[in-house]
């Protein structure tokens, strides 16, 4: 609800009857379309069972004197990032960006040219990187994200993110938000809940974007964090430089030891769309007292953005993994699930 | 600055010549007292350069539209807790905390009431205790605070708060708070500083009365932290289970690592006491652009608390060392040393 901003009485003063004339005449009529954005927290939402469970949660957790009030400080939400607030496909952002990242390391490493898997990294074969084990994967991640500053990091990304486009979108990456998501940020923020980013992906790289793309601040960014080793640079500044350690992996389970970790308290919201979630969905909202809510992000729109699951006959792409027993799940712990065909108006913010 | 709250244009309505009588009468005047606290948002603080210097910090990083503004969601400061916020003498109160729950895990595991260092831990001598080589007292922590949940070990720390008494001053831990302290943090969030607790001790110890205590959410709780490992409780219940595994071990060069895992920012001041805090008073104050404030609390009032250094020719007692190299340090980063004994008019609330 917006308030309309009114003069206090110091500024009648001496204008007392200019404001009185002001306050008397009436108030333009809004248009009918802030009308409704005024009304609908959630405007790029269909209805249905999803929106429904999103009104109905923060409705009976802000009632105050309810059964179900959860005082201020207790109203923590957690999001999962890729495919829950932006595209994961064809490859997870971060994966894109190391690869990138490959020809300035070798540079760097001439010797590293003619090995593996950086050989196959160089030749810029997405197919073939994405057959990579696991272990090469992990090669490269630490090849393109230790042994630098944590500033210099920082600088890449930025770097990187302003210049990267996405192959079917020709966008920028920070443009492949999902608009109903970026609602519902705002609509518990708006009702005093701290919205987190609980992500598999690597915290530094989703702080440097996370204030300007979700209002999330670096502080409330929960990922994948390795150590750092404390010294100084050059210039005599302290400095942190990012170790091939790995403190925290914040997927499947790591995603509630993320959350104690980081935040020390259980969340009454959980927001995700794969396997990768499903821990922190439990963890949220089993056998807790209070009202708590657990959502999935369904990947069904495969017009409008990718389909997969294996989960409801989808195919199954290996990224973002929805699967028949995270579905049989949702369903026995009473998650919602989200359709993105069904119940999202439109996806993105730029769509018309 | 307090300002007067005045209706707004709306009250004025019908009731325009009351709110205008209203106004115009004036205010009775607020007593002495109440016009001295509101004047001096530090009072326990004697007039010196320690309290100069937390003022002048406040009012240049507050200046909208002055040189050394800080906007407000970089305004972050970083207090260590044993010896800078609460009495760390004779003994770290959370290893008083293992030393206590020694029979308890004796009970469960009578295979360890003749092991050492057990067996010392249980005589109840704390003079033998506190000559246990470091290996001995970590295996006391890692036997004490590890293989519970995360929730017992909460209900743990809360019941020994209610009733462990500090051996000189009879009063619960909790209460052993420096009252100029708890001003500091006062000031510091009315002016839009985000205050966390950068600590040594343990996370998920220091988080049970860190809220109550200090004002200080969990979340903003940085400290020397385990990993926990995730799983279902006999009523499946989903909770994480604290295991033998440092994650951060938040003392020395761990304090930076710390803060940028939890934080993510580098903070605009800093508050310590020891050698544990000298990387992060230098991380924060050295080579960074913008105002930046280091401060150490000097531990030089034997008579109303403890007097240590072994600085400035106080004795060593090997807890909480402020050694002459730090002494040399602050004076040549410019830290602002906090002498307990002239700067704080008194160090407990419970003072008279």
């Amino acid at each position: 609800m917006r308030r309309v901003r009114r003069p206090g009485l110091a500024a009648c003063g001496l204008g007392l009857l200019i404001g009185l004339a002001v306050a008397a005449r009436p108030t333009p009529a809004p248009s009918a379309a802030a009308q409704d954005r005024a009304a609908d927290p959630l405007p790029s939402w269909n209805d249905g069972a999803a929106k429904k469970a999103l009104l109905e949660f923060v409705k009976v957790t802000t009632d105050t004197g309810g059964p179900r009030f959860v005082p201020p400080e207790k109203r923590v939400a957690t999001f999962d990032q890729d495919g829950t607030l932006w595209v994961s496909h064809p490859m997870y952002t971060q994966v894109v960006f190391c690869l990138d990242r490959v020809p300035a390391v070798v540079k760097e490493k001439p010797e590293l040219k003619d090995r593996e898997p950086f050989k196959t990294a160089l030749n810029g074969d997405l197919a073939a990187v994405a057959k990579l084990p696991m272990k090469d994967l992990e090669e490269i991640l630490v090849a393109t994200m230790t042994g630098m500053s944590v500033e210099q990091f920082q600088a890449e990304v930025r770097e990187w993110l302003a210049t990267a486009r996405h192959p079917r979108y020709r966008r920028p990456y920070t443009e492949l938000v999902y608009q109903p998501m970026l609602e519902v940020l705002k609509y518990f923020r708006a009702n005093g809940y701290k919205t987190y980013i609980v992500t598999g992906g690597g915290q530094d790289f989703v702080r440097v974007y996370a204030e300007r793309v979700y209002g999330i601040p670096p502080e409330q960014v929960v990922g994948t964090a390795g150590g750092t080793k404390y010294g100084f640079d050059k210039d005599g500044r302290p400095t942190l430089t990012k170790e091939p350690r790995l403190l925290l992996n914040d997927n499947f389970a790591g995603k509630p030891e993320g959350i104690h970790l980081m935040i020390g308290r259980r969340p009454h919201a959980a927001f995700g769309n794969s396997t990768g979630d499903r821990e922190m969905l439990e963890y949220t909202t089993v056998k807790n007292p209070g009202a708590r809510l657990g959502m999935l992000v369904l990947h069904d729109a495969a017009e409008r953005e990718y389909a997969y699951g294996p989960a409801r006959g989808l195919p199954d792409t290996q990224v973002g993994t929805f699967s028949v027993a995270l579905d049989e799940e949702a369903k026995e712990r009473g998650w919602t699930v989200i359709s993105m065909k069904s119940d999202w108006k439109r996806i993105f913010p730029w769509e018309p």
